[in-house]
This record gives C-alpha cells, structure tokens and sequence, in this order.
C-alpha cells in the first residue's frame, strides 16, 4: 500500500495514537488503513463413502488435488460461502451439516474454515478454477498430491471420525517451518 | 475507496474478466481491489458460576455490556486474537476451552467467532476501551442491557448448556430487520 483509497495521497507505516500496531495512515487526510485476515472456506462433500475433491486449475499448487473452497465475500455468511464455492469449483449441490475444522495460517494473513456436507446429486463436473473433480474413497485419496496441509488433516479427521461414528469441530494452527521448500507444521489448536 | 492504493490514480467499480462481483479497479493499473469480510473474536470467560463482562466505552453501543472482543488482526491466529482481545479490554489473562459461536453478520461484513474460556485470577480491570469490567452470575446479567445479539445468544447458550453439562459449537445468522430502530433476527445456521 502507497497511496490513501480515500484521497490518493502519500500513505506513511506508523503507530497512530491509541494504537499499539504499524498501520498505514494518510500523511494528508489522517485516514488509517486496518488490514486484516481473510476467510477462506469450503466444504468436505460426501456421497455414500467417497468424498468429492478437486484438481486445482490455478496456483498455488495448480495440479494438486483440494477440496473445493475460496475467499469469503461481503454481504454473505460463511456457510453460504462455502456452498458457493462447492457450486463455482466443482458444479456441486450440496447440504452442508456443520461447522468441520478451523485453521488458522497467521503467515498468510487467513482463516481456513471447512464444513461438512452431503452431495445432493451426481451431477458435478470442474467449474473453470479445477482440471478435474472427482469422488474418492478413503483408499483412493491421492494423499502424495494433496495441495494444502489443511485439506490432509481435515481429510484425516473425516475418515477417522466417521468410522468413530461422531463428528466433533476441530481447530489447528498450521505454522509455516520453511517457504522453499514448503514445509509446515500443524499444531493445536 | 476512491484511489488506487497502489498506484493512486482513480478506481472504478466494475466486473473484471472472469469475475462475477463488481470489484474497484484501478483505471491505470489495472489492479483489483478485493474488499472482504473482517473477523472479530473474543471470549467467554468464566470464573465458577459468574462470566466477564465489559461495559463498552466506544460506539457502537457504548455504555452497554459485552464480552470482550475485537478485530482479529494480521499475523496472529483466532484465538490469539481472542485472548488478546480479553487482555486489552478487561486486563483479564485467560486459558481457552475451546471454539464456541460463531456468527455471520452480513449486514456488517463480519464474522463473529467466541470461544469458551477460564480465568486465570481476579485481577481484571477495565482497559481503555471499557468503562467497567465485572463477573456476573446468571441471574445477575444486565439482559436488557447487552451490547449485542451475538452476545445476548452466546450468553443463554452457555448457561443453558453448562447447567446441562455438555458444550457445543454454534453457528447463527443475524439478519438485520432494520437499521433504526435496531431490530434483528438470528437464524441458525
């Protein structure tokens, strides 16, 4: 950020009054510009004993499998959010059943929040941000080519759970170790 | 938003290629910005058979009784932001039980997220943004004088469920009925 979206001038990073944090503020009309966290939320679909996963068509991680999921907008709820984003990624219907995992990514600044759901018909097909979408069983998850720690570790939370027979909501931290290569790890919460 | 905080030439709302939601964007630069939803965060913090309140001294609603709470901000995760949030405003140190509610409020472009938590000594006092911080056992909550839904919802949520020994996590909807007076209604999920 350089320039106020207010008046279009200079922008400088300091600590306004009353503030304990850098932010950038308006060296002319005093604007301070707050910029926080973003949500990103999707949905673990299933039909029968597969789950419904998506090959990602942009970066990052294009090639790599996903569950279908993207930036929250204004004016909408997290659970319609995260419908839109089964309809957009993988032409999808579904019912969501509950609120499924937390994540938060404090380095890149979001909130990763995933539901439960249930497909309501077989007729889902790649929307134009996914290569292929496809139901796998737990023995047909191509766990090597899973985009996201956090799509594994909900994924792994499902299968486990399911076969528990209860589902609880779960919250994890995914710690960035090293950028290249990528390495994290995944703490609770 | 008027400039480009990039550039600082004019923007214009429109539909950029691709996308279905009109977005500012810069006339020079071409650069697309994305305005989303905010996450606010903080706690129930119980203490035995009382919870914390904070009498806000900052609009909206002040003078009226809330649980500590605030923007979550870049960097830090939910509960971070939670316990930060209980620190600054009621100077209370917490352990964290665990996520509790979570409401969309798509009026305001923000999601609401409470977690459940213990404090860890008396020695709370009003930070700067409350007039007065107290503990309040069930039957001594000023009701007709919570800030905010989410709140007044969390709260019968919690005295209901610990006197029937089990918590759950929560998600709600608060609709806007209207602006003034302030009317909403609260949907599940």
């Amino acid at each position: 950020m350089k320039f106020c979206s207010h008046c279009g001038s200079k922008v400088q990073l300091r600590v306004p009054d009353g503030d304990n944090r850098d932010r950038y503020v308006c060296v002319d009309c005093d604007t301070i510009h707050y910029q926080n966290p973003r949500v990103v939320t999707g949905c673990l679909a299933a039909w029968e004993d597969k789950v419904l996963l998506c090959r990602r068509a942009i970066e990052p991680r294009s090639g790599y499998w996903t569950l279908p999921a993207g930036f929250m907008e204004n004016g909408e709820s997290v659970h319609e959010a995260a419908m839109r984003e089964t309809l957009e990624e993988a032409n999808a219907r579904i019912e969501l059943q509950g609120l499924y995992t937390l994540f938060n990514l404090p380095h890149a600044n979001q909130v990763f929040i995933i539901y439960r759901g249930r497909l309501l018909d077989l007729d889902y097909s790649p929307g134009v941000e996914s290569l292929e979408v496809g139901l796998f069983r737990e023995d047909e998850i191509p766990w090597q080519d899973i985009a996201f720690s956090m799509v594994e570790e909900t994924l792994r939370l499902y299968f486990r759970e399911r076969d528990n027979g209860g589902f609880e909501t779960h919250t994890r931290t995914i710690v960035r170790i090293s950028k290249e290569p990528r390495r994290y790890r995944i703490e609770t919460p």
